[in-house]
């Protein structure tokens, strides 16, 4: 990504820039070594690079050019149990200009004007299903609706307490005292941001997938640096944690039909339509079979968060809204997640059943205050796909984190070493922490270092 | 209360005792010196004698019966505020019998089969709102429909782990493993009964409360001991905190139009007619007016956690779905709290606007595993209504609790004694913690030791 690739600006409703389409893998063996893609093949921070089914694997890690916020490294890893790597990532530094100086490019305006920029850095996983489709748009789209997002309301980012109006002329003296009740925050915006953009990429994706033809979905997992502060975004099963010397945190929380059962239930209390009779919305420990008529049985409906046990009747025997469990848990037979940007005309097979009804495109952030850390050389943090996860622990991602780090303090590619080393953890190899557990799914990993870098250093 | 007070069978669908009419207040001043209505007052843990607004003021403990889980201690005050006390408590032991034995009351098989019986406690606390109507029916009732539902899946609860099969019976050789892939546990069928038994003892109050006309809602805090645990469950804006020696835990959180705000817009995004064109479902930090129009003021709807700017229309500027801040939030303006049991027949003032559907019965349920804690002798349990905690924080009551218990070892009612200087902070008196700030409205709070209770002692 060259750095004007933010600078492009996103106009709703017109052209985006065409998916490269995925070149079939070479030999269709179910499964090889993975190959290895580095998001800095081409250069640290392209965002090209991941979105290169066909690249060779790059193990020296790139030199020379600076990568947003210091050293954000990431590895892509395309596992292929697919034929296409469905993981796609985009990372680069994210320019808000102010809106009031008009909504047309200007480069000129840009150089002149640069006290009015606000200036973060931007990381993004998109893991893909059903196809690339929707992750490749995702990867090119979805920094554009938030740099657009958050200009169109770049000026309460940057007052030290957003204005009840956008103008900042109040039209009620109390303004200010009711924003403060409120306890309405310049982060609130960046949230609010975050979330319209996801939802607003989740509407081109939408559009571009029909208009081409194509299919499929993508999670989306965010994180963005911007005055001292670090926002992660989740729709879907990546996950981001926190790795300091003496602390895991986890960043986000991974949205599938397990952990937004109550919501996905209650939805299909409200529109029973939805299931066309063919589903049951109540949950039981099993499927049921034609012996369990009559008896008594576990079950939890959309209030419960405890079980009960119900007489079993004959519309229990219908397939279960969501079925499975952990791993294997799918919303209406079909999907793995409830949260994630595209599958539209995703249906349940040879039905008519939609799946997107159940889905929400809008992510969950929260909001790390890097400035109050006091931050240690080997603060990181970790984002990556669920394959990873499937495989390693917070605590065991942290405790390589932890082993790796320090003895290679030398190394400027050691935040690369690292993200490469985690995947390696999940491939099966006899040493390390996971006993045999291997991975077969595609794996992208980000590593981000906090160090020296939580101060403001926006140019705005 | 008797001890046999849960022992008397509800039967769904049956007579309830007619709750029995306050007396109004002997004067009408606006505030008085509150009264105090020990929940002892005709013996420790009688549920009855809360609700006595015609109770004099008793200081001096009552003795020599023995509270249940041997000396939960409840104080009642009535600031006066309305006319009756529109809290209510009420406490006791909890026993469960099995289902299969017959349905019927059987005195003598009880006293044959005492192995068959689950014994607990219960403590439970209801702020009316609207009249005490619905506060004294939930105190007359809940603990009924909360035996029935746990008498319902009793086999399941004292079961090592439930079995997928009421009876115990499997169907399928592996319903055992689908039970612990689930991973639920005994625990899990006290949830679902503590949740079943607050929508039950909804429906009655509605029922009820048509058939005698009379009309309200109360909010519900109750907590159960059951198997060496502490069940909190909440529906309303009351608090359970866990105060020991170095920690302060809460037990509940709060249901209110605030911080059920998305759940709440959802809803009127879903059914607009919900809101009859007569308010928007927008937040805004204040009510809009016309100079507001065309403007871009703050706003959020109900995907947003964070905040974002809109241009002001003018179907913007009816009244808030939720409107006003912290204690002044008001749902519809006119409810505030999101939770609860009754407000059937609730309508916003000279509309046709039903409350009831933004409602939720069920309480969110917490589980205290008391077994597990290495109790200190003044380790307790605070349960209040929201008078106490809108004057005094979770901290400040864990100071007062610290420094009123040790100096009090000898007294055999020093719980009691607590739970009146609690809310005796809350009544402006100059010293203690609260610097002035005083509570006008009706306070309740249970004390509960949890020392030397934590081991099972249930009689099963």
């Amino acid at each position: 990504m060259s750095a004007g690739w933010f600078r492009r600006r996103f106009l709703p409703g017109g052209p985006l820039p065409a998916p490269r389409p995925p070149r079939p893998r070479a030999s269709p063996v179910p499964y090889r070594r993975p190959r290895f893609l580095r998001g800095s093949g081409s250069g640290p921070g392209t965002a090209d690079a991941p979105r290169r089914p066909d690249a060779r694997p790059v193990r020296s890690p790139a030199r020379g050019r600076a990568l947003p916020w210091n050293a954000g490294y990431a590895e892509i890893i395309n596992a292929e149990k697919s034929e296409f790597n469905e993981d796609q990532a985009a990372c680069g530094q994210l320019c808000i200009r102010r809106c009031e100086f008009g909504a047309e490019e200007d480069q000129e305006w840009l150089a002149l004007c640069s006290e009015e920029i606000l200036t973060g850095h931007y990381w993004a996983l998109f893991d893909g299903h059903g196809g690339p489709a929707a992750a490749i748009l995702a990867a090119n789209t979805l920094h554009s609706c938030l740099r657009r997002q958050l200009e169109a309301v770049v000026e309460g980012v940057v007052a030290a307490r957003p204005p009840m109006h956008l103008s900042g002329h109040c039209v009620c003296a109390s303004d200010p005292q009711f924003v403060e009740e409120k306890g309405i925050r310049a982060e609130d915006l960046v949230i609010g941001a975050l979330e319209s953009a996801f939802q607003e990429c989740d509407e081109v994706i939408g559009r571009e997938l029909e208009a081409s033809g194509q299919v499929g979905g993508c999670t989306a997992l965010v994180a963005v640096s911007l005055q001292g502060k670090l926002y992660v975004a989740n729709a879907g099963d990546s996950r981001a944690i926190l790795v300091r010397k003496d602390e895991v945190r986890p960043l986000s929380s991974e949205f599938t039909p397990e952990t937004e059962r109550q919501r996905i239930q209650q939805l299909a209390f409200v529109y029973p339509e939805l299931l066309a009779g063919e589903f049951t919305r109540l949950e039981f420990p099993r499927r049921l079979k034609g012996d369990d008529l009559g008896q008594k049985v576990l079950f939890r409906d959309h209030h419960m968060r405890g079980w009960s046990y119900k007489c079993v009747e004959k519309s229990d025997l219908k397939y279960p809204l969501i079925h499975g469990q952990g791993r294997q848990a799918r919303l209406l037979g079909t999907l793995a997640v409830s949260r994630g940007l595209g599958d539209h005309q995703l249906r349940v097979l040879d039905t008519n059943i939609q799946l997107k009804p159940f889905l929400l495109s809008v992510p969950q952030v929260t909001v790390l205050d890097v400035d109050q850390l006091e931050l240690q050389e080997e603060d990181v943090v970790v984002m990556a796909t669920d394959g990873l996860w499937d495989v390693l622990s917070n605590e065991q991602v942290a405790q390589l984190v932890r082993s790796f780090l320090p003895g290679n303090r030398e190394d400027p590619h050691r935040f690369s070493e690292l993200a490469q080393m985690l995947i390696h953890s999940t491939q099966g190899k006899d040493d390390g922490p996971t006993e045999g557990q291997v991975s077969y799914d595609d794996i992208s990993v980000f590593v981000i270092p906090l160090h020296n870098q939580g101060q403001r250093s926006d140019g705005h």
